[in-house]
């Protein structure tokens, strides 16, 4: 049982308990080789070394595997460590939410709800991408799991999930304010704009980024998924082709948000906007949430928006 | 009655015709007073020239009259220009849709609208602040005519009142979404964001910046407003109306946007977002509904966003 | 008395001595209440934690106020913190120059400048302004107080006073240096620039930025008092309460630096520049008076302005 | 024949001679269809006008067509245009370099050059990839006609083959001189890396950019055509799959420039710096070439990088 | 005698006058050398070409010469132009001032003043340089012509000393309110800064970039004047010389408005700001002079810093 | 001998060893004098605090010292600090490799390779300046032992040869590229380009920058090591020695970079890029063969260029 949290470990502490392995590597020191780890749980990461027989210990388990490890806490340059005893892949069952942050909705209500969403569009090849897409079961397995960040928002598992359905439903009621909008094509839109961030993220015991999240990155990801499936489907009109993957391609909004391309298209621009909206009203929410306590007001500084953020009206 | 428009003006022309006074300047050239003028109607602007008897003339209308001239086209500089021989404010009552586009909406219902979605609010101080806002006759009234921008989105009579209502509805739907909302804060924020513009904009007879405008900027005039109405209401609570303030003027979202403090609550997030949203979506109609013709499909150079913008497919 | 400062606790030490309380949060650990507080004094800040009473001891004093604490020093992840044993509001009578730093000038004296400074202003509506201000005496206290900043330049109490008589002086040659100035506006623009600063720093204690400081922000504040102000003034001229209240909202000089309009006018571009050259001025001297020593001839790295700073000439 | 040119036409003119057509809308003025036309040849565009039989004559020919116009010049709002009497489409056998830019050098020698440095990789995946794209003769058709660019750099047909072989060629000088560089997997970056271009530009009687270079833009456009040739390779290494994507996507050096990932390979650093160095050296004999005349030492102003270029000293 | 002004050239004009040849090209078309010019005269400059007998003319005057022109005024692609017929250096005596805009003050009291500050230097060896600046009559002449800018401020004979003279009274202002100025380190740099513009134009009948001005730039020329005159004085102190140097190569304040270094001492940063605060009251003051007029309250746009600025209050 | 690093310091550690003195400074606490020091050597830095008869010790040595060191470690405010009993300037001879990093090339071979790209240039005025900064020994001696960086590429002694020759390399490239170059103006610029950083650090026991490196910068130094040779050479034409001095001053390619001016001739841009391309290639290559390790396929993060790198494919 997982009843040791990265987060309340001190100097001092035996420790013997299941942690993810996020990184392990073998290196040597004075013409000898010792193992660098670092180990992490819901609450944190904590640096680990291993001096005996690290050559043999490296073999015992993959980053990303759940492990159990016995030693104690020290401190090297100024940081806590972790001097590890003994290391092994965890042969107990264990509770991955232990390890990983999860959504708090249903996933099968979320799942449901993409579908239904898919279901509603009219245009009879958007339908027929969309419908593909639904009944691709390994990839809404994929989807079903993908968090929606790895540190900033809907950063955790299922987030993907809830960040799709909020984004088209601000899409909806867009599409009902403007005239001239194509509400299939947006819709469409909404729904397979981050689809690519189910290959961004590994989520096997904790987020990373996957290489193809570094070397791709997620818009020209999805981008690719979706070009595939399109070529598969009789007669898909070139220019709805081109208009849909320009939603995916523009939806970052700004050449250096990492959009190849700007939005050209009303609907593209709103599809930028309401992602936005969404995606920084969660990163908002999920300080909030954090840092919301007696007597506090304010959040510390958020270095990547540059501002403190207001809690809420202090106590009465 | 107008008949002679200014995008249609060629060399040679005639002129005796209706127009808007937009500029008056009494300069001098070797010795001889000149008036230099610029004209315009709903289509254009066009420079004017008058010599005889400059400072006669120059009292005879302000800036802002509709005018009658009389007078021939000719070029001076590679520009068009009209030659004027007389100048006179117009007797005849003339029809002001002729000068100043509007919005094609009703705008007795757009502001019914703007009152409705006012007395949703429950919050008995944001109710009060609004009531008085609504029951400020003086104020519904530059309301009702305020356009959205100059140049660039909602650019027409009414416009403000257009934008303001889809804010509040894109609002209306955020506020559905996250459960950390206030939605009587952020829906009386969306109700009074651009309210500033109603001393920004001059509309007699064209629509330009006041010195209020340029000086003070549409954010702070707002903001004035609304912190003198606060004032006059017994017990507003002081931090609800730190609040409110701050989405007035955090609501362009960035400093460079010319807000003076970057969006720090969640509702202040959302209705960027929802502003946002609004106005592009707003201006991408507008190019789309002014460019679209048989044949284009793309839009010319847009330089304010630096793009062209997709006008729809081409014909079948 | 205060004998134990910030700068030199170390691991092991007992403390019982003044401090002021700069946060106080009542969080839950484990199922147990407990307080995490940041106490600080005019050589620094230092974390502190309280395990027993939790609660209790949360009500016995405010932040700001001055404190007595009893307690260890120890380290926490890799920070030194106290281990509250005991903690009340302090009964005897503080020296706040311990906690605060302030002026090396004498406040009456500076004071008497900026009322002289008001008094050399001959124009008669912007004398009336000065001589309200002047004259509200709760508005002078406030004055007399406010740091010109928090951390970067005149952040220290008396330093808004000395930053704004400084401006004036550069004001003041510059109306004797460009033909078009009006001085009197200028000057009157000088004394007033940062006034909102009066509200955006609470003082008690320790220097912080208030809620409207974050909200609205000082510009804006500073903008406010003056608007409030003029319309009390028979016969303020509507042409020159803009050019004054430009003045104020300009100041800054960028968008990017807040200011929500960037300055239009002779005076405004004049009092933006005196007004930085003073502020940087003011922080370059801040830097090498306090890096300055035997040894040393280059600052450490500054941040907030990406740069070392020379210290002078080494020994000879 | 061709003997008229746009550069030369003055008004008054009689105009019958062949142009590309570059632009065709139906328009309607006062009740009245018209057709508004852009004409070209390789000296530069002028605007048109045909005011009888619009609606007959817009089917007569497709923008991209070679037409024969007969009509006059004239001017329209301080632009030449021509008065159109009629057009229709070039029976006569053209010289498509009339209207088209092309490189100096020999096509077939240029793609040549490319396929040798194609032969000369060793890594047999690589090797396979680029037999692929040798051997699809309708790929490589379109290669040897492609321009480098529409406006700035290499723009001109076969201006892409130029551009590739001058980044190979650095390339494998840089894989000379560091150590660590997988030469292959350079060289094999350096030859595709703009091959998305053969998508992004049509050449039909001009270049312009297709739809699918402006919504989904060169560096995806090329990304695709690889990433289709990959997954029909046998036991591509996914690692090799996507170091090698990863050099098409980041090929701009930053997202600001279009590049969906900035280089994070050592290959992708290089590759980047070969391509810039090419364009704009380029860019920059393109501007000497066009400028350089007696007495003048410097170019116009180039908008694009914001300088005057130095064509070179003046005469002796 | 200069009474044609070429703001005032019309089509069909007949012109017999004299103007500063800007530009001479000998180009060739259709087989047939030709004249491109450019002339002017302190009112502007217009294009200008010659047909018969081009490369005989082209050696009858350099460019930068007072030439007689005989043509007449035509249009070419909708911008005037001077058909020139003869066209020969000017052999009457010519009015300067006509041709380039000076100061309205008087040059010697200006250079008087400059060699009094200079003199007012304590410091022995920064007294030493300018005692040798002072003495180089060879550079005072050229000093006393110069110009402060070509387009923006101070752009007149003479413009480069007010502006001198300028930024030492502000920074003796300076050196006053802040102790730890060394004052004399900081006026030398205060009347060296630009010195570099002596170089950096031409003023042969305009003001125009020299080679030197544009390869090298003026902040660099002024260190090489500077540099020089250093190697030359006995015992001047190393780290007093690079002081000196860094106030010239930091005066334009950030590295993207040119300077190679930014300012990191303290006279550095207060040179700066003079230097900012007098180039902009003069260029603001250069604008309001020239546009100001009855009826006029705001100047053109002034694209060089995106603003409209207040000409004053309008007439009463 | 050197046997003791200050990366591998613990806490409680002895030490009687040789460092690099890198800082002294004399502070006095509580009316006591004591030094701060910093000491450091190829592995990293550490701080150093000595309290008996600091101002004694003072004077034992300068910075940039090898100095012998006995104390012990302990920690202050979370850092560890060495304690210091006795500092003494090293008697013992020392190996300086200890301290420094250095290239892995022979020197003398580098030193060859200038030399003899530098003889093959034919422009006998290019080629008369190489000549005198070759028989320069001085000047060599320096360029033989300069680092090319401090810490970000080619940052070892050696390192400026090195990046110098592999730049010329890239340039000549180039030359046999694009027609228009003048080779020897280009490997000439190439040479010379990084010439002042000579000047710009101090490398007696460590790299660090120099005061002429800080206030002046190595671009400016460099340019004026350049123009006072050439103002030594008969008949250097002007022309000439603008384009090469123009070489140096461009050839960070960007003001934001330092460069005074923008490249503007041919041989400038190219100069740029393969400058970059080398610096970065060398940027990328120290980081992998530092981080690279078994189990580890991306580097840490790299602030400067804000992003990862990666190192290659895991372990088979």
């Amino acid at each position: 049982m997982k009843n040791t949290f990265v987060r309340d470990l001190k100097v001092g502490n035996r420790v013997q308990n299941l942690f993810v392995l996020r990184k392990k590597e073998l290196k040597e020191y004075d013409g000898k080789k010792f193992l660098k780890l670092e180990l992490g749980d819901k609450s944190g990461r904590i640096d680990a070394v291993m001096w005996d027989q690290a050559e043999r210990f490296y073999g015992n388990a993959e980053v990303g595997n759940i492990v159990e490890v016995r030693g104690s806490v020290t401190t090297y340059k100024d940081s806590l460590q972790i001097n590890v005893e003994n290391l092994k892949k965890a042969a107990r069952k264990v509770d991955l939410k232990d390890f990983l942050p999860a959504t708090e909705k249903d996933l099968d209500q979320l799942l449901l709800g993409f579908k239904e969403t898919a279901s509603s569009v009219k245009n009879p090849h958007l339908r027929a991408l969309l419908d593909d897409l639904v009944n691709d079961s390994s990839l809404m397995d994929k989807l079903k799991q993908a968090p929606g960040g790895k540190l900033w928002h809907h950063c955790y598992l299922g987030g993907l999930l809830e960040h799709t359905l909020s984004v088209a439903q601000i899409c909806e009621k867009a599409a009902s304010l403007y005239k001239l909008v194509d509400r299939d094509l947006l819709i469409t839109g909404a729904l397979i704009h981050d689809l690519g961030k189910i290959n961004q993220y590994s989520t096997s015991g904790f987020i990373d980024y996957t290489d193809e999240g570094r070397l791709v990155g997620h818009i020209v990801s999805g981008y690719q998924i979706i070009a595939e499936k399109i070529t598969k489907i009789n007669d898909f009109p070139e220019e709805l082709s081109l208009q849909l993957k320009h939603l995916i391609l523009s939806h970052q909004g700004e050449l250096e948000m990492a959009s190849p391309v700007v939005p050209q298209t009303l609907e593209a621009i709103i599809l930028h906007y309401a992602d936005e909206m969404d995606a920084k009203a969660g990163a908002f929410t999920h300080i909030i949430e954090r840092e919301k306590t007696k007597g506090k007001k304010w959040s510390d500084w958020v270095p990547l928006i540059k501002r403190f953020i207001y809690l809420g009206q202090g106590e009465e």
